[in-house]
Formats: C-alpha cells, structure tokens, sequence
C-alpha cells in the first residue's frame, strides 16, 4: 500500500453519498446502489485501487453516455447450470451482483452454475461480487477482461488487461476467504503512484513505450504479467484463460480488441465480459467435513513459520486487518479522490459526506 | 528445456512399453493404459517433468503398495451438474481421465459440471485431462494438489505442493489450446537437473533448508510461489485456491496434512483430491460464434511484436512445436530414465522399446 494524504469517511456515510451522487448524476436507483456497494466495500477491505477512487470515472461513464443510466438487463437461463446476462451496457457493477445471485440460484440446484456476462462494462473490484456468493454459504470464481494495458510474455505491445481471478469461500465461525488478484504483478495506478512519490517500480513489472523492461515510474506505459521477465508466460497464460472465458463464452471481442477505457471516444460503451462460477459446497461434502478442511487449512497456513519481520497469512488475511482498522476509524479517501468528488458534488448538488478526521 | 543425453522412441512403441511394464507390474489393464496414455501423452508434449520420467516411480507405487493395482473406483453424481469419484487408491490417472469422461456427460446437458477426485494418486501431469475433455469439444479446468514442496509466501517451511491449474479449450481446425501450469515458478525436478548441471537456479524461486532464498541448486530444498519474493502472494494465493477445491470439496487433507509423496512410508496411500470443471461451449454462445471468438484471439495473440530473439506465443504453442519434431523423430527419453526402465524391464521380463536415435 501506498501512503498518501487523506480524509477519513464512515462507511454508511460514504456508501449514501456515492450512491446519491450517481442518483444526481441520472442512474437507476438499483445501478446507483450496486455502484455505491462494490466500490465503498472495495475500499473498506483495503482495496484502494479499485474503490471509491474509481467513483469519478463511474461518473463520467454514465455523463458522457458510456455507461447507460437505465439499462435493461436480460438474464438467460441457456442449460440447467448456465445462463447469460446482457447487461445492456449498463454498470458493471450491477450485471456482476445480479449474475451471481443467478448463479446462486442455480448452483443451490445443480451444485455449479456458471453465469457468463455480457455487454457489461468495469465492475471495479471482481472480489466483491464472489465475497457476495460466500456470504451467502456458496463458493465462487470470478474474472473480468479489460482493454490492453498488459504485454503478452516476451511482447513489446499490451495485449492483455490485467484480468483479474477471484476466489471466495465461506468459511464457518468467520468472515469467507477472498483471493482477488490481477495476472499482473501491480495495477497500472501504481505506476502512477510511484510517479507522485518518485519511488521506482520493483523490477520485471512494467515497460516502456519500445517495450523495454523499466523501474521508472515515469518511463513505464504499460505492465508485465505476474512472473516477470522469465516466468512471465504463467501469467500470461492465466490472462489468457481470463480474456478467453470472457470472451468466447460470453460473445464480447478478446480484451485487445474492446475500445480502449480512456481515449478519445468515451461515449462508446466498452462492451466488456465478466464470467462466474458459484458453487454450493454441501452439494460436494457434507457441510460440517468442508468446514473442518477449511478451518484445518486456514489454521495451519497462518501458524507456519516466517521469515523475521513476515508473517504468514491466507489469501485476503492482510485486507481483513485493513478492515478493522476502517471499521473503527473510517475509510480513507486519498485526496485527489476527494478532490474529484467535491467537484462533482458541487456540479450536482450533492453534500459531501462528513470527514472523521484528515492526516 | 534442460538438454541432457537422451534415446529417442516412438509414440506407440513406448506407450506399449509403459502398458507392459505396468500390466507385468500387477496393475489392471485399464490402469496400465491409462498410466501409459498420460506419461507418453506429457512426454510427446515436451512436458518431459511429468512424462515418461516418472514411469519407475509409478512402478514403485504399485509394487509397495501405495497404488491399488485393481481398485475399484466409484463415481456418484451428487447434484445434476456435480459428481464425485472415489478412485479408492487407485493409479491418478485412470481416475482423472475417468473424471473427465464423467463431467463431459453432465456437462453436455447442464452446459458446466463438476467432477471431485477422492483417494486419489499422484496423475502426472494435469494437462492430459482438460485435453482429452477439449478432443472431444469441450473447455475444461483441472487442478490437483500435492504434497509439501513449496513454501508460502514470507514462510520458511513447505506448506504447499505445486498445485497446477491447467485450462483447455477446443480450437476449430488445430489442435486444442493448452495451459497447464505450476503455480511455483519451476518444478522441483529442475533443482535436481541443475545440480546435476551446476547451473545455478534462477533468482526468487527456491529456498534452502532454513527457509533462506538460494539459486545454488545443491544448497535448494524447496520451492517458492510464482511471483517470487514480492509477488509470490500471488502465486501461494492460486496455490490455496486449488488446494482447497481439491481438498474441502473432495474430503481430502489439504496439501501439508497428505503423507509425503517420497520417504519412509512408501506403501500408505497419499489419499489426493484433483477438481475438474468442465464446459460445453455452444451452451454459453453459438459455436461459430465461439469458434471465431477463439480464433481472432490466438490469431492477434500470436502476430504481436516480440522482443528481439523472442516471439509471442499462445499457451502451449512451444510445447506443440516440440510435438511436431518428436513426431517426426521419435520421444526422447533420458538416459537415467532410460537406465531405471532397463531395470525395470529385466526385473518384469518386459522387452525394452526400440531406441529410434541415440544423442
């Protein structure tokens, strides 16, 4: 995590405002809320690069017509234990909590469902949506494509988005486990974080505009798949498996291929594909032996032995510790971010949510 | 690739070899087939770690009595789109291909399927499974896990095996698209050809016997996750993804709590869970829709600018280009491999393969 300057907001405060905020700017209630809900969830688990910072872009998507205000979305079920959501270039954000409810309601049936998404667009964090299915007692993968913005192994142009794979469980006694990660080795925001703190990048993550592996955060256009310079094919090959089954099984274009997310035609709706798979898990053993194998998991992976100054933790473990710090102090919002939104509050008349404290 | 002194033998004279040594052996024709079919399909592959090479190895299984030579496995389908095989001790192999065959049955109605491994062995390399379901049309995820030899993130101690997650797809008109990957960065055989090499080991992806990063292979002792001493949250994050598929949905003990695969107890079974999940692509999209889709995507993947030296390539392209040559010239084998089959052959009065070449 980055450190930046901040203002401290509770989350029910921040949540009512984000939501009135898109409600102002012309979205359907059910688009403004789904929006509200994934990107302040985001942002409490410690996800930063994919919460409330994202608001302002959301925004725009829905103001310059990218994203539409009203859109009806359309669910398919196309065999016992698929279905297809157009989401009619609506949030993305509201297609991926629908289509995981549809998916919950078919795995409760066959025990594995998968819901493949289309026409959708940016749903921020993929984690929030198979967090919904776990906390409903199922288990879910998730994954988004997204434009361009990764080079294939050995390449010198992007080609992949950072595609995202997610994975929830419910676990008994405690909140569910959460994976959620890019098939890069950083998002793309970090690089230009690092531009603002003149830290240099970590070797083998990001390249220059020829395509030549860099540190400098001023230097670097475009990212590296998670496995660097020698390994990188690993990553590569799970973006692949990503943009594939968004792609070929939903009938959206590969990720190289959508409009780019920035650029000069932001009214052109993006047309992305996300894919879910939910499972119900006492469909595969009896619930009290999964949670024993789970808990046994979780237990002896965090007492493993660690390095000095490390610890060992299961996937999601250090965002849960980020979260109980927000819980009780507030979530932060770095200050360009608060910047963005008192702009856009003051052209749609909006009262910014109350600070809890600024440091 | 490492290069090492090799014989070369043709397909169908060394799947028959491997079949005869298996049957001799004690195991059931079907087991002895199925062992065969796998190791010379992973070599034919070029994924010499986990072909023929491990042939002595499953010899050995067999005679201690780890692996059942005529077990007799049960499959119960437990929802409409989900099934579980109980391979009771039996060879991975025949359970894993038996799997397949399963979750394509549910899959063809339900659109995606299932199909959870118990009392399992070790099956080689994973990619053989999702690609016998894409031969015959469909998409398929795989996964197994394995017993300790990779440390977790920040850790000191093996926790995870290398967890593979292979995904195949069917491709109008070529063969399928295969990725089957480690969720380490290198195998734990390429320590040992290393140090039989004496080149070092490639930075941040193995540690010695205090926990401590080496790239000397003789002081290595285990491995590290994909994404190495930064990123390898990543990496040990997949890793617990597959684990707990094919530990709490299977029944099994996760990774760390399955008996080691090598050691004093050779004749316990390891009692392996492997997760199959299989999709019907024309159930999700029209298949010519789908086929155009797959074939834009490797199309455009594989004409993207390379480094100098490098081309882009799509999952599994190298492997199949080593393909086409040991079509042509015949499956190296190694010569300690090589040496152990000799053994073997005499010992089981079985008649070694013809060598096509000696290198």
């Amino acid at each position: 995590m980055e450190t930046f300057e901040q203002v401290r907001v509770r989350r029910p405060e921040l949540e009512r405002f984000v939501a009135e905020l898109l409600l102002r700017a012309g979205a359907r209630r059910d688009g403004a809320e789904a929006v509200a809900r994934a990107t302040v969830d985001a942002s409490a688990r410690a996800f930063d690069t994919h919460g409330v910072r994202l608001v302002p872009h959301y925004v725009e998507s829905l103001l310059s017509g990218r994203v539409k205000a009203a859109p009806e979305m359309r669910f398919t079920r196309q065999a016992a234990a698929v279905g297809r959501l157009d989401a009619d270039d609506g949030f993305g954000h509201l297609a991926s909590y629908r289509a995981v409810e549809e998916g919950v309601a078919m795995a409760r049936e066959t025990g594995i469902a998968a819901v493949a998404v289309a026409r959708s667009s940016h749903h921020g964090a993929t984690g929030c949506y198979t967090l919904a299915a776990a906390q409903r007692g199922f288990a879910a993968i998730g994954m988004t494509h997204s434009d361009a913005i990764v080079v294939p192994h050995g390449g010198l142009k992007p080609f992949n988005g950072t595609n995202p794979i997610s994975f929830a469980l419910p676990v008994a006694g405690e909140e569910p486990m959460l994976l959620d990660m890019a098939t890069s080795s950083i998002p793309l925001n970090r690089v230009f974080l690092r531009r603002a703190s003149g830290q240099p990048l970590p070797p083998e993550v990001a390249v220059d505009g020829e395509g030549a592996v860099t540190t400098d955060p001023h230097q670097a256009v475009a990212l590296m798949p998670l496995g660097g310079a020698e390994f990188g094919y690993k990553g590569a090959g799970l973006a692949a498996m990503v943009d594939l089954l968004c792609s070929a099984f939903t009938g959206m274009a590969h990720g190289a291929a959508l409009p780019p997310f920035t650029g000069t035609e932001e009214s052109q709706p993006v047309a992305l594909g996300h894919f879910f798979i939910i499972l119900r898990p006492e469909l595969f053993q009896p619930l009290a032996l999964f949670n024993s194998r789970v808990a046994d998991f979780l237990a002896d992976l965090r007492a493993q032995p660690a390095r000095p100054g490390a610890r060992v933790m299961a996937p999601g473990d250090p965002e849960r510790e980020a979260q109980a710090d927000r819980r009780a102090n507030g979530i932060p919002v770095d200050v360009a971010t608060w910047t963005a939104l008192r702009g856009l509050a003051a052209r749609k008349g909006c009262v910014m949510p109350a600070a809890v404290a600024e440091s």
